[in-house]
């Protein structure tokens, strides 16, 4: 499922697995069949999620001495061995194609998957094995754009049942924890443009764009000049089409291209929710663009999903929602800028606003799931919900990360002392 | 000097001297005899800083075409030609020796070579062959200990003279330009505390003490009982003093010991610069430290000179001034961080901070200059003003960085969620 194996994830990254905190042997999950044994052996290696499995013979498999706060059940053998050979995978797609059932609150299900993993002990020998045969999709020109179809453009319909009126499709920043995802997300632009100190007739490039909000919302309220750049088709007509539609064509231009062919030379450079999808060996290439096409007084903005640690994406997620995607750790964030002498001003971790993000669209999405249901089907349905529970879990739990960067040409000298504007009223 | 030498410090790290702005020929400095010559392709080869240059012929050197903004008198054929050997370590050294004058001001001397050196072409074979076969001190528990000793232990009367009331030798933080020296060191320890979110009752383990200062603040400040580690014998000494003549030894205990060294379980971890001496070799044991330090809410600040990307501190400052020290990158830091899952919650800037803390140091040490002259002499004077003047220049023009960078354990979800609470009267 999209925590599970957090365990074999990081296979990758043994070193990791060992952190002081002594790991105490947990206590083994019963089960009495060979399959029973074999699924307690799985949980064993999960770290003994607090979690009931419930087997096709009545067979029911629980680490001892905890309360669980959920209980799945699997109907079939086939199922279940299915599950014990690559769980990463096949756990998630079982609950996609309905094979088996969840009893309970799924975010809580995945929360104790995640927490699980994080006293899980090293990777198995298979565990290891499997990680290192995944590969995932590659970021080339093509295949970046046929990774971007997979995803962004299945319909702006469906996104617009559950994005809010904004449309932005990354973490909300909350000013207050009663903040609605509206809010949320229009005081997450305003908190990314007041890092970068924009000025009216300023011109700001922006590597992936979404459906184009942001770019608008530069261009009103802080009277920019923007070239914003996207490779997905549905995203940049919808984009150009609202542009015209609020009369700020003029002010916005979307470019239906990659990022690696920005041109020119502007006095911001801001990405939104675009890395994750750029893969670590291009990150150099990336701040190669941003260096290139800075002035002397530039400066700029990179919001990514990340990582504590470098580790590849879970392997469903990767396979069935975001191919080609991975979310890096800080340290890997660095190779963009540090080849290029930029530096560092302000990182912030906005981990739990991504959680209370997800969770509003997630109330969305099940508001409108009939209606998801008769656009594409069931199957569909539980699939996008297990991406966005678990995407709950993953912010909750800190096994993912959300970092804003913000950074400068070296001898930029403007900037300002101490980020106490960011918080005035 | 301090800074001359970027270019051939960053030897090891060719990459970072090709960034995406075009490197411009500079023009030729001028220089007739064959030493002139010399002279001036040393100075092209550091990027042609606005400097002039009088040898004892009277020639002139100075780039063409630009107004230079310092002069440098070298009275002898030897004292060129040692410089021309190896620029990094002989210019300053002349400098403290007094065999070579500087007209102007040092500050600017020493910004004219840094800003040159951002834009000065790929170092040379010899340069990359120089900066090589450096070995800087190295850090093993009896390293760190000879290293400190040289700097810290050479009398706390010395510090005192230009320190301030505080005692504290790290980036002040200015909340106002007008805020003074003393302000400013009160102002930083009470920015970190309220970073890491101290409550009365805490516990908390600082790695590098210095005079005690902060300890102390924690401690009569935000409620807390604090171990504080530090291996200079002098600086022990003066604290534990203070900590009994203030009423505060109940609640600080000093401890004259190798951070290495830390035992028990605390609430928060801090350190304020102390990591310029720990070695990039030691992060991930560094961490291993913190981890084991921290409880499950656990969280911590670490502060440290910093740099854009990995390079050796600059080799006169590490032969005269630090020996062993070595300022990070924030992906060399991160190294400290990701092998152990810490989460990083904020990571902030205080660069244009610690040259205006430096320029208020400066002040005071020249104010007191004849004292420390009859406590030293008029070359350990030159050594230590050259050491503060190249920091100031390495502050203001970027060639360093000083990064507070906050983190949490993973799970830690008692964070605040936004910094609104930093900035609050």
């Amino acid at each position: 499922m999209n925590a599970s194996d957090e365990t074999l994830m990081t296979s990758s990254n043994a070193a990791v697995r060992q952190p002081a905190q002594a790991r105490e042997a947990t206590e083994a999950a019963s089960g009495s069949s060979l399959e029973g044994r074999l699924l307690a052996r799985l949980l064993a290696r999960l770290g003994d999620p607090a979690l009931e499995f419930v087997l096709w013979n009545g067979e029911r498999i629980a680490p001892a001495g905890c309360e669980p706060v959920c209980r799945v059940r699997i109907p079939s053998r086939g199922t279940l061995l299915g599950i014990l050979a690559d769980p990463q995978v096949r756990f998630p797609d079982a609950y996609s194609d309905g094979s088996i059932q969840i009893e309970g609150d799924l975010v809580r299900l995945l929360e104790a998957i995640y927490l699980a993993g994080a006293r899980a002990p090293a990777p198995s020998a298979l565990g290891r094995l499997i990680a290192h045969l995944r590969r995932p999709h590659l970021n080339t020109l093509a295949g970046s754009r046929a990774n971007i179809h997979h995803h962004y453009d299945i319909g702006n319909p469906f996104y617009s049942l559950w994005l809010g009126q904004t449309m932005a499709y990354t973490c909300a920043y909350y000013p207050s924890a009663e903040a609605t995802l509206d809010v949320a997300q229009t005081a997450k632009m305003d908190h990314v443009c007041r890092k970068m100190r924009l000025r009216p007739g300023e011109r700001v490039v922006e590597a992936g764009c979404g459906w184009g909000t942001f770019a608008l919302h530069m261009a009103r309220h802080y009277g920019v000049k923007v070239r914003a750049f996207n490779i997905s088709r549905e995203q940049v007509a919808y984009a150009r089409e609202r542009a015209e539609r609020e009369g700020l064509a003029g002010q916005v231009e979307y470019v239906q291209d990659d990022y690696r062919n920005i041109s020119g030379r502007y006095d911001a450079f801001v990405s939104v929710g675009m890395l994750e999808h750029v893969g670590v060996a291009n990150y150099e290439g990336l701040g190669a663009v941003v260096a290139r096409s800075l002035g002397d007084n530039g400066r700029g903005l990179i919001h990514s999903i990340g990582r504590n640690y470098p580790a590849p994406l879970q392997p469903w997620i990767e396979k069935r929602i975001f191919p080609g995607a991975c979310p890096p750790s800080l340290g890997q964030m660095m190779r963009i800028f540090e080849p290029w002498d930029l530096s560092i001003l302000d990182a912030e971790n906005l981990r739990l606003h991504y959680a209370q993000t997800l969770r509003h669209w997630l109330e969305l999405f099940e508001a409108a799931s009939d209606q998801v249901e008769r656009m594409f089907d069931a199957k569909f349905v539980r699939t996008w919900r297990m991406y966005l529970a678990g995407s709950i879990a993953g912010f909750t739990t800190g096994t993912l990360q959300l970092f804003q960067v913000l950074f400068a040409t070296r001898q930029n000298n403007d900037v300002p002392m101490t980020r106490a504007h960011l918080y005035a009223r």
